[in-house]
């Protein structure tokens, strides 16, 4: 159910054991041949199909396309809160959804860029107010609640993940916005760094951070002239299912009551 | 031209004096008989009538649809962030712009809560960025560009303009989204204070504030039931028309070099 | 009464409904012919006059003359907080006032700059604050409040109102504290943009923003050279009577209880 | 000179290495026999003093009297900044100087819960600017300035020293504003912690800290019906010819050129 | 070598790309049987292993004992710092690191819960300084870095890996200071939700958080009995193996120049 | 009794009017014969020896090595938080430990530049939490609470007390760490300004603030050739046993309740 088109007193009359749902996009470059809203485009997609088959168990926010997206500030066309405010904000979209007596949140993210700042709002938030903490805060990127459905051996993927403006979200753009697609204009360049610890593209055991413009002159990474329609249509049900699969067990979590000191 | 759909090299090779426009929404309650998302919705409406009127000569983000609701926070449904956070976020928006090259910007405003905090987003960043001091940032509300055309004797309207879930709002969501809208569900409540120098409908020489749920039980105001359809359609091309003609203005105003002290 | 001079058992003693003032004012350029202090002088005369006509039914500060003023900041003698900070300040004003138990706050003010920082600051108090959420906080320019007195027509002013070191500043002045004054080295330099839709000397639809530096070589505006002390007599005594009305119907506005979910 | 009755292109003209300075007071209990605004009389007519004497020799600002007193905020009539936001105020105001092109600053305090916030925001300009660091920034209260024109046994005080509501504010106020002061009101409580390593009215080896409603039912401390008229003036007297002298010696203090690592 | 016994001379004097290693640790509950220091005193064994084997090759400070904690904070002997405030923190260490002239920064890092915080500053530090983002700054927490010397299968571990207060911490503290173990007190409560998508001890592919007063009542989880001092011997040394040769990697990582837009 | 070696149930059970003892270094620039952690290891020692003495009369954490130098961050070598940050850990670290039930605390500081933001913090807290209100809050550093135990006369000293890689420092590292010490690489600069009113070594009665890259080019003050061990020896017996006693009698200090308005 879309939380948008209901009347207040609709939303105060809803289970406020319902899952929240709150889609998070971004906009920056991706590439010579993807619009700069693919994550927002892509995260809504994944919204509409989860929507779809939940309906009125779960309340559904439309996607917040700003994100935080500073490493590709370098390239025009990139909108972007730096970390901090992201969190800032995310914080104040929790005490919104806590206000209206709702428990069960979960952010649905479609930015790599975001992951961290989200997790750094829940964290913080559970820290300082008991009513979070007593709640439950859930984030999780459609690739990681998906990653069975995105196995490259499944889906016979050329490369090993989703990493930026790639094999993996192009196939998804094609499958959804092919109009915006121009695939011919990907370029493809080489890795900066390649070592068993880290690489910019897939991470490793170590963290490195850099912005985009020390890794690629043109934005995009890895393989995207492997994406196809195709795959993007399997991996888009694929995710879907995952995380209708997800929200239904998610509904269903027992209350976690204080059992230690407090 | 829609932003959101350009690669990063489409963006970057834009007239760098173009108009961006950022159309500003909220999330909040309005009344029994609106969706919480009017303020979007509206601006929204309104931004798509201008980019179809100026395509090329603009470049359009789409609606922000997280606002600054505090007042209307007691009533579930409303997603909001205080003034200081969402200042703080416009800010931050003004300063992707910028990198970006680009000089004239324009937020659409759709609801009355975002314009002390965007106004005090700009201030600041003029006063602290000399690159934010030499370009142009504004920002209206749109039945404030579009004053001449909300002219109630014009439009026959039972109300002297616009407040909250009112007549105006309600017209303007019959002419958009009519399936939103449950009129009779409407409560009309009298307001609480009556007075020369205030009223919390339509404002005064002084400025009083409250959170609404001290104002109104229902969340909406003035003369909802007066709404139609007509009046809707009327206010909603003749506010675009407003703003188009704004933006041709605005697109043409002179470099102000600096001629003071520095 | 001047809450300065009391002891504070003399303060605790009061009534809690009365009226608290708290003028502001700036130290900010005005030109080449009027001190850097006009504002806080000019906010002073008025209070003053106010709290001669109402003497122990208010209580009255002293004028906060560090106003918000970085838009005059290019010129040496601004001394100036910037918007946000001074946001936190107006803030701490009302939680110290509210501490004292008063329930109803009027901030004089007389900097438009100051206007956003205030009413952001009035915005976040009522949001955050049940107690404040609860008192009246109002605020008002003593140009807003006393509109109908500076009446140019009424008052045969050659500028339709008040701007920047003007015709009605230098009128004040004349009338306040003549020997500050020097006329004779006002310039009144031409304005650099002229709208239907804004100017930066009287406002308009849309709200655009720059620093001083670029709209004025010499700081002052509008006709100064218009001004006199008799303009500047009646105005201040015609301000003075609206704000006494004003207040006289402040302190009896109704309580606003609780009407809506909270 | 006063700067706050210059206009701006005088404020320009002046030597760059003229000392600016800038008094502080508060407005916070003092007693049921002093008014909340001793620190900011007193302070103001040492300052009255000092611009007397040195006239042209200096720039000086009329004091603020918003300070840092939220250890007396239990206390009606009481208006504080806390701490930090009253450190950012500072810092904000050596911005603005040192933007004038001024290099010597001087904050003459008159309120013991200002020093910390002030020394913070002094250490935190230096720390973070070039400019700030290339200038003098210095502060101190009267009464440390002043140290010696306060010598107990000169001064036959029956108190090793100014507390609060004591003894010396006491005789400054009989001194100033002898129509302020209602000496039978005094109460003159006994100190509520006896130690070697430090005491609640004239510090100690450790430092400790308390709100004042823990420390003084009445608010004052000390022997403040001791006080005199003409200890009152003699203190005035020889404190302002303190500051006089420091600020001759302070005008004249070298350039420090950076002589380390940069 | 270790950073803190150096003068600064010998500092500035060091190849500017020598790897700078600062371990980070916490002050928290770790149950009935391990004492509150257990993650700084894991880090410093692991760091001091790494400074034994590597010398002079890298400049490494002391663990940072103060981490971020605040999901423990309930439980008494706990000492933290909120998320925002440690990646405040950590961002001025990047910032005094860099004015050094340094240029390869790896943070080691011995406390989940410093993970998140850390990599909000350092994704901060590259978004809002180019001189950050020229540099490589890095992180990893030692069971990361060290994960396939931590393989349970290898060490024949009754448990998965790492979670808290655990059989691997249990086993790393009696290989290092055993007289702060007292086994014995272990409780080894059951996990309050069983899930595929996420548990609290492991985490999982959705992300959810909680303060550990919710999770466990004694602080301690997973199966801290079958900890030995064999197992701790094996982790560690396989631990510092795996650091020392990662940092003998990252001291040749190449520089990495700009080579997209701006 | 060391804190960091309890586990959580054995900190629980204290008595909760124990102090808390918190010792506060610094990691800075200490000229070219001392290595940059003399605070910390002064610091370290005297609380080694406090801790001896008092043993489980007292809980004491160690030594928190991050402080506030930006003063002297032109040095490489120098890691420090800025004052105002430096400010929000303590107060974290009061949080933390009144969360545990702790109502004594005492932060024994080893470094000047600590002070003021320490100072800061504490007000700050006394200010915003009626809990930190009714607490004892304390700080001093060593050589103001062992002021007598330095008492040049008695020592011998060639200079009137502390400064900055001075007699005092030098002689208790010789004292401590003479590993670390090379005395004859101090340099012992000429101060920089003379002045009755402040000098940058000893202070005076007015403040003035410099980062150390203006006073001295090597980073030392005063007279370290004249430091031998058994000066330190003499000193650090002497301030042990200064902190002992002043740490018996702040245990036995009465509750202070409210007396005044609240």
């Amino acid at each position: 159910m879309l939380w948008h088109e209901q009347a207040w007193p609709q939303i105060a009359s809803c289970d406020q054991n319902i899952p929240i749902i709150i889609p998070l996009g971004s906009c920056e470059q991706h590439g010579h041949h993807l619009p700069v809203f693919v994550d927002t485009i892509q995260v809504q997609a994944v919204a509409d199909g989860v929507e779809r088959a939940l309906h009125d168990r779960i309340l559904m926010l439309p996607a917040i396309w700003l994100g935080s997206s500073h490493h590709h500030a370098d390239y025009p066309g990139t909108i972007s809160l730096p970390p901090e405010l992201y969190t800032a904000v995310i914080k104040e979209i929790v005490r919104s959804v806590l206000r209206g007596g709702f428990r069960r949140l979960f952010f649905l993210n479609g930015h790599g860029g975001n992951e961290i700042p989200v997790a750094q709002a829940l964290a913080a938030m559970v820290a300082e107010s008991d009513q979070a903490d007593s709640a439950y805060l859930a984030y999780a990127s459609w690739w990681s609640v998906g990653k069975d459905a995105l196995d490259p051996q499944k889906l016979s993927l050329s490369t090993p993940g989703i990493s930026h403006a790639c094999e993996v979200e192009t196939s998804m753009m094609l499958a959804i916005r092919p109009d915006l697609v121009k695939q011919e204009l990907a370029i493809e360049p080489s890795p900066v760094l390649r070592s068993e610890w880290f690489n910019f593209e897939y991470g490793g055991k170590v963290a490195v951070f850099r912005r985009y413009h020390r890794l690629t002159p043109s934005g995009d990474m890895g393989a995207p002239k492997a994406g196809t329609k195709e795959k993007g249509e399997t991996m888009l049900a694929g995710v879907i299912a995952d995380v209708v699969r997800f929200l239904e067990e998610f509904a269903r979590w027992p209350e976690l009551p204080r059992i230690g000191p407090s």
